[in-house]
């Protein structure tokens, strides 16, 4: 039934949260995972600096020119010092991973990951991961809306353009926000079978694009192919 | 720039939860209407019978069959007695749809509907406007996973077996989990405009299904065409 050895199959899940995270990168693959967990016996921790409600707002007053009072608040689980060991660690994107006071956040992703099976990653949660250093010499994929800040931010990484994910070693990338629901779906198939991730995917009633070059906003975007 | 007048465009949305809401349900319509809250000046209240945090988890033992922990926990900002007045209410489905307590949460979807300019239901969140009695006469839809106690919860509704969403008056109903997504930004293009819903469809990278009689699921799960 699985894709896997039984002994590897993942169990204990980790999200990690942070001030304007991009809600659908977290919550796509998440509502995956919540369905999955009828049929598998996994564990989430929800994980951030502080055990405070973590918000969706915008932390910049200039992106919000128009005073919105728009966001979700999701309650963390665990703060970066007493997370449990992780199997699966998912990093979500958003404007927040532009602030300049991340550095613990980095700091728990570079400690974390050498004991992970897995590392997922969402848009621009890519440029946590590069940031905490465990990107270099690897191929990643981020989203395609701003790119060359991508390429500025992760110098050592073999960034792939025309991707709507990529897989290197145990690092999964995903592109823009709704590319993490397809990058989700390829994991469950990879580490769960494809007669699971068919089944979610029919129960989502989402179209999944299975194919990880399939890129129509690489296009729409005019980026060069390049990794 | 937008489709209708400008002193009938939305400001104040609210979301509703409640235990065991399907995550996706709630956040792809969220994340679209997060962009858009940079680009209009949006509020959003998020509605509980309590200010208790709504987990996603399962409240029924017998869905959780392997003892699994995983679930994401969101912060009310109102409950029933202190929501604000709303123009658009957004209610998403989810297993506790099922659940025999929430005559609470049917009273305040009754109540709110006459002062409201839009409400939007993703998957079974359309049985708790059901069962509110304000879908009866009206043509709306579900998720395709459960059709047959869909008809059974509201026998008074035109239900339409195949449709991605249905619009009647003013209340949008979309099929299941993600066609949340492309049903909101379709209500986005109606209120805001087409030009706003395509930014946001790329921004989220997301293959926007724009034609409401998309429906592949409803073949998949071999239901007939009816309404």
């Amino acid at each position: 039934m699985t894709a896997i050895n039984k002994e590897d199959i993942p169990k204990n899940f980790g999200l990690l949260v942070f001030p304007t995270f991009q809600a659908l990168d977290a919550f796509g693959p998440m509502d995956i995972l919540n369905m999955l967990s009828r049929d598998f016996p996994l564990n989430l921790s929800i994980i951030a600096q502080t055990l405070e409600p973590v918000s969706t707002k915008q932390r910049d007053p200039s992106l919000n020119p128009f005073g919105s009072n728009f966001g979700e608040s999701v309650v963390p689980t665990h703060d970066f010092n007493n997370a449990p060991p992780l199997d699966v660690l998912i990093i979500p994107g958003g404007y927040g991973v532009r602030a300049d006071d991340l550095d613990p956040l980095f700091d728990f992703v570079r400690r974390t990951y050498p004991s992970l099976k897995y590392l997922l990653t969402v848009c621009s949660g890519s440029w946590i991961a590069a940031q905490a250093g465990i990107l270099d010499g690897k191929r990643a994929t981020s989203n395609k809306n701003a790119w060359a800040s991508t390429k500025k931010v992760g110098p050592n990484v073999k960034w792939v353009s025309h991707a709507r994910w990529v897989v290197d070693g145990n690092i999964w990338t995903a592109s823009g926000v709704s590319a993490g629901i397809d990058a989700t779906l390829a994991f469950v198939e990879h580490v769960y079978g494809a007669d699971q991730a068919k089944k979610l995917a029919r129960e989502l009633e989402y179209e999944w694009h299975q194919d990880p070059s399939w890129d129509p906003f690489a296009e729409m975007y005019n980026l060069p192919k390049e990794e």
